[in-house]
């Protein structure tokens, strides 16, 4: 009888095994796609909330679904027009959240949610934004794929032939502004710099309206990149000429079409006169006239012009002086709802550049800076970089633009100069990829981005702390938590820049990239028919009497560019920071330096570290399994393997290289190359060791 | 007027720097194509010497081209009927070279050219060959292949259709055979021994007798591989039965007509019933039948048959015990000219092997040891691997067969067993490459070779040293030569074995070769149309209750083939040399060894010494270049950065596939794997990392 049962108890017990299997494993699987913002049981918690608003409701929502404090605590959220509160700012009190916006409501929740996570005892405070408008920058094309994006195609876009929204966008566009929300970004640019004139066509407007409804009960605005010429292009129009009447009245059109769909829309970003894009001065006009038409039009509708200022043109000597050389004369002409977007370095989001010498040299003009949150120049989405050692380094460089202390952050915040509108962009890193960044560390630079563009004095160490607490939690086995993972991956990430630039492009050398991947190395690459200042013999100037790019003042005197003291700190060898000292400066390869080595001995230790530095990465990583979930350890250890061998390639293609010029040998107690310079010449180096993920790879 | 000279003072002056500038360039580079005989300038000696022969006049010249002894000095060369000499045996006297052949006068010219090469002062004694004949084995194909080869095509063979022999040819083979009697070698078996039937065709014996022609002069007799059923296949019989009289016959005449060319030809080297040649168990005879019908035919020229015993049948479960299982029962009844040839181990040439356990089991029967000089298993022509540890560390196993002391070396060169002919083979590693064997320290096998062959008592380090010193010469202006150059690269000469079965096979594993190129590493490697035993995993075993194959007695009992109390030894897990560990046993991943290491720690631990190794053997090289000329200096640099590649893929992919069965972690202070397993499973080891030159690239 018992084998006409239908299910025998043996059965019954297989059947419960392998479910009991099933839950372990997935329980030890996580894909990464919630970010640093995975659930917890919550306890329960009263919220007081006069107001309804679809932002205060996502608010509550927060504070119900992941509430850790004391058990049935009651929190009031207001409204209020407390003077101390600036922008989006809020305070935290013991029985409740106060900002002077709905926005600043949810930020103040966010904060107190992660407070509770962290277990930070002290949570009662006012914290206020650096900036007023904190955005990324999607490099997203409409046909969904993205340039310099690595984590797969486009969230927003997957081609002007399937516009439907469906339910999946919206869960997505959903999360992704809520992920936004909890680190203090509130606007979001929805397509590529180099934009398409047809962004602003009807059809695609309406997927924008759609977009826009999906963010805004996440506090976070729709921005959009313009073609300059897209009265032409796209309106039929003969000229796109700013001056023009028609022109101005086709815009004038656009921004009510746009408006009337979406109320609260942020405004425009534009690439003009860059890199082959249309602007003001292909019919004799300035930036300036480009960019205030725009923003008189947009006036009206409180929405602002971000102009970015990554100009250079090809004749000029040296590109690092070129942004300066346009920009700076125009300074006072632009209108208050004009912020120019300079990015960090004066050349292009290489590992490290100095600062932008615009920063604090624009007085009279709003000016917001520009971070790369994907990792163009940095591995893409397969090297371990925690940029916001990069971007901390940036923001509190002292421009001495208005004495000691003039640092970029303080010039760009509105501590020094009276800008009506503060911001800060940053190049998003999200795609389609499940864990929405490509590498799953990739995702603290999401995280790092935010939190720097809320409180631009916060420090990386910080901010890395932060991140890991947040996504990755202990086992309820674990042991040793804190100094078996936290701290090592810690010190890894924040140790991690460093290392790229070692192993990439050390002592100020920058943009030896092997052709338009910008992914390996190529410090030989110069074909014929690319322009110069996109091949890296311009930057580097390696020969036989030394290496680096003389920009003192017997150079092209860039240095000239930057604020006394700074200047002539810069303009001297002695004084020139070594971090900085081939990106300034021209230097013989036996130039003695601080350790004592030769510049050329102190090049070849560079790289050296640089592999042995990703090297122990592997082995702090690999010590941190026991900590990890299964899928993202197993995803993490591949790519640092990838990286440990990118940085071998690194190491010998550009000693290899750079030694027909030095004539000296590689100092024998280092490890040997194990290339040949020649073989790493004829391959592409994303096929020789990477297997890049995301858009990038596929074409 | 000047304007008008044809040649001016300053053209003059420039066409002789440039003159210049070519000859110091050319005196620093070197193909390598001189080898060990390096010429120096000549002081003058007075030859004495009675007779008049090819191979004397051969000696004459040598002794004046190359004498480095007192200016002017009288030296007689005389045949003599020495008792204390054997064989080609020496006596060097202050006053002459003495010998009962011909060929020892020649062998003791160059011993006492080297002699005064090296700056060795006692130049008076005896030398006695250990083995009578010292043959190699070329596995070259008459179209000019080379099976196993690395150095490019046969120097002997480019083609049926191509069989002119041109002056370049004899150039060649002159060259080549000059280079064997400088160091005893005396024989040369002209063709693969996977031997096609036409090699019997007598438009291709008419090239043999031209190349035994070019050899005869300097005392290499030549033999030749047969094709067991040529008598079928190339003579038109029914068969090839070697008790058919018409076969007996066919094979008369056949020796009839190449005696008749070649009246001092050595004789047959036969591969039968071994990975599917033809044999005599075709026709149901046994090894000795048929060995024996060609020993009987040929003893009447004075010529021998070298019978492989290298056999295996594929239902055996071990291939490491079947050689002795056929032809052990045999023992006796081989003819007095046959000599069973035997490879130094029970498999195949792998990085380290126990011995042969015929060694020293054969009493009544000749026996050769066969060693592989060309790098088939140990990285082809990339790597820098000196054989010579390997073969003495043979040589000078103990097989206890006759007792304590009954080495390999004594059980096979007439000191334990009355053999009528003793001999040893080593299968070439020359081709048509400029420097004969591709890479230039594989030069120092066929070198080493040789000198075993002539002296099997002889250590790796002295050999090591002679080679080092001929090879390379220092310039007048070298400093710290003894330190900076011979000492370094001795000691990497002497650990280049070691390291090599470090990173590829350590502690007994062998056989895990990807494919049949036998290059880079396979341990998953079991494709389903492959007889199991070309597989690894038929010889590494893994499994998750440990590693590696067990040849004990509740095994295959292979061990029971070896005589006690060395099967005893090996039988016993804590009594097994742990270089053989793997190989005679199945070890749990867990089992301690002597360093207090688990077997997968030690294991790790062996793989990254290896690699390690290797990347200090760069190291040793770099700090070489001073010393050596620009050509074999990069050529060797470039092989060497090879090689530290595939040392590191060997590891991760044996590492990984391990790995998956020990389910253990590589031990955390190890430099971390980084390649995945699963890329080199994909891809050709050989295109990954190498760059293999010679005939396994072209194929």
């Amino acid at each position: 009888m018992i084998l006409k049962a239908p299910f025998s108890g043996k059965f019954i017990l297989l059947f419960t095994l392998v479910l009991v299997f099933i839950t372990i494993t997935v329980a030890r699987a996580n894909n990464g796609h919630e970010l640093w913002l995975s659930k917890a049981s919550p306890t329960s918690v009263e919220i007081v909330c006069k107001r309804k608003s679809p932002i205060l409701s996502n608010a509550i929502k927060e504070l119900q679904d992941g509430w850790q404090g004391k058990k049935g605590a009651k929190l009031v959220l207001a409204v209020t027009d407390d003077k101390t509160l600036k922008g989006d700012g809020f305070r935290l009190e013991k029985e409740g959240i106060y900002s002077r916006t709905e926005a600043g409501i949810l930020y103040g929740a966010f904060e107190l949610l992660r407070r509770q996570s962290l277990n930070l005892s002290d949570n009662r405070f006012v914290s206020n934004p650096s900036y007023e408008l904190r955005v990324l920058n999607h490099w997203d094309n409409l046909n969904g794929s993205i340039e310099r994006g690595y984590a797969g195609r486009s969230i927003f876009w997957r081609g002007e032939k399937d516009l439907n929204v469906s339910s999946k966008d919206l869960e997505l566009w959903q999360q992704y502004a809520r992920a936004n929300a909890s680190i203090g970004i509130n606007g979001s640019v929805l397509n590529n710099v180099n934009s398409s004139p047809r962004m602003l066509a009807p059809e695609n407007l309406k997927r924008v309206k759609a977009i826009a409804d999906a963010l805004r009960p996440y506090g976070v605005r729709t921005y959009l990149s313009v073609n300059f010429s897209s009265p032409a292009a796209l309106g039929g129009l003969k000229t796109s000429d700013p001056l023009d009447q028609e022109v101005i009245k086709w815009w004038k059109n656009k921004a009510s079409e746009i408006y009337k769909l979406v109320p609260d829309f942020g405004g425009f970003l534009v690439k003009a006169n860059s890199e082959g894009q249309p602007g003001p001065q292909d019919f004799g006009r300035t930036h300036a006239e480009g960019a205030n038409m725009l923003a008189d039009i947009l006036k009206p509708f409180n929405g602002i012009v971000m102009w970015r200022a990554f100009v250079y043109s090809s004749t000029d000597k040296d590109r690092a002086r070129q942004a300066y050389s346009e920009f700076k004369p125009l300074d006072g002409q632009f209108r208050d709802n004009v912020i120019i977007q300079v990015k960090n370095g004066p050349i292009d989001f290489q590992p490290r550049e100095p600062f932008s010498p615009l920063f604090g040299a624009l007085k009279k003009t709003s000016v917001m800076p520009e971070f790369q949150v994907t990792q163009e120049y940095l591995g893409h989405s397969n090297h371990l970089v925690f940029l916001s050692t990069m971007w901390e380094e940036c923001l509190k460089s002292d421009t001495y633009q208005e004495g000691k202390g003039s640092t970029v952050a303080r010039c760009t915040d509105g501590s020094i100069f009276n800008q009506k509108h503060t911001a800060v962009a940053g190049v998003a890193n999200i795609g389609l990829d499940s864990n929405w960044t490509g590498h799953h560390f990739a995702q603290a630079n999401w995280y790092a981005f935010g939190r720097l563009a809320w409180d631009n004095t916060l420090g990386s160490e910080k901010i890395a702390n932060e991140w890991i607490r947040l996504t990755f939690k202990p086992a309820k086995s674990a042991v040793n938590w804190e100094n078996g993972f936290i701290e090592p991956i810690r010190k890894m990430m924040l140790e991690s820049r460093e290392a790229a630039v070692n192993y990439s492009m050390p002592l100020g050398l920058h943009h030896i990239f092997s052709a338009n991947h910008h992914y390996g190395p190529g410090p030989w690459w110069a074909p014929a028919n690319v322009r110069v200042d996109w091949t890296p013999p311009y930057y580097h100037q390696a020969e036989s009497n030394g290496i680096g790019f003389d920009r003192t003042k017997s150079g092209s005197n860039s240095v000239g560019q930057y604020a006394e003291p700074l200047a002539s700190q810069l303009n001297d060898i002695k004084s020139c920071p070594e971090i900085y000292l081939l990106w300034f400066h021209h230097v013989p390869w036996d130039y003695k330096m601080k350790s004592g080595r030769t510049l050329w001995d102190e090049l070849c230790n560079k790289y050296d570290i640089g592999v042995n530095q990703v090297r122990e990465f592997q082995k702090v990583w690999d010590k941190a399994e026991q900590f990890v979930d299964t899928e993202r350890f197993a995803h993490v250890q591949s790519r640092l393997k990838v990286q440990t061998r990118d940085a071998q390639v690194w190491k010998d293609g550009c000693l290899l290289y750079f030694q027909q010029f030095s004539k000296r040998r590689i100092p024998y107690e280092l490890e040997r190359p194990v290339y040949e310079l020649d073989f790493l010449k004829s391959v592409n180096p994303m096929q020789l060791t990477g297997k890049p993920s995301g858009e990038e790879w596929m074409k």
